[in-house]
């Protein structure tokens, strides 16, 4: 992608793009399913709707967590590197 | 993409463009899938409508903030580097 | 794609359609998907029309917020890079 590069000031803008764009793509998609499957169980039994937000917070926050990876690289590239 | 690029201002705005463009990719898929679900749920069972919106705006949420960490990326890229 | 890019004025207008045209593509996809899981809801239940209408707009707004930072960030490499 990029032919002759002599300098880090270079990349480093477009390597932090690069790990926030690519590292947002799968939480963005993974927690939007996980909220699709417990909307489909609090409509199937709404009795359940305790259970399924409790649990549907825990499994999007790991999805989340995994965003949050992306975002602390992105930061480190940005003013460590 | 890019040969003989020797300044960091040229790659700036190219990446500030990646980081939001790819990372918005993601939750906008996402939330909507999240609303979709919804939609379904009260669909199939109106009277779930306060549960289900409740958890859906939890959810979205979870999935706007991987979008927003990829808007303070591309904030960065633009205004700090 | 640019051989021999010397100055950034060469890059922003490439850079700022790359910002909106990738963000867009995510928030539009996720907002039909959205409506298409209302439109499902009203065939099905069309006395939840009330309830699928205001959960939509809310959802579907989450989405579109994600499409409005990548016009944010496409008029900030615009008009300030």
């Amino acid at each position: 992608m990029f032919a002759n590069v002599t300098e880090p000031g270079v990349v480093v803008p477009m390597a932090a793009a690069l790990a926030i764009g690519l590292g947002a793509l799968g939480p963005g998609i993974g927690i939007g399913l996980a909220v699709k499957g417990a909307m489909e169980a609090i409509g199937r039994n709404p009795e359940a709707e305790g259970a399924v937000r409790l649990t549907m917070i825990i499994g999007a926050a790991l999805a989340e967590a995994v965003a949050i990876y992306a975002f602390v690289v992105a930061v480190i590239i940005a003013f460590v590197l």
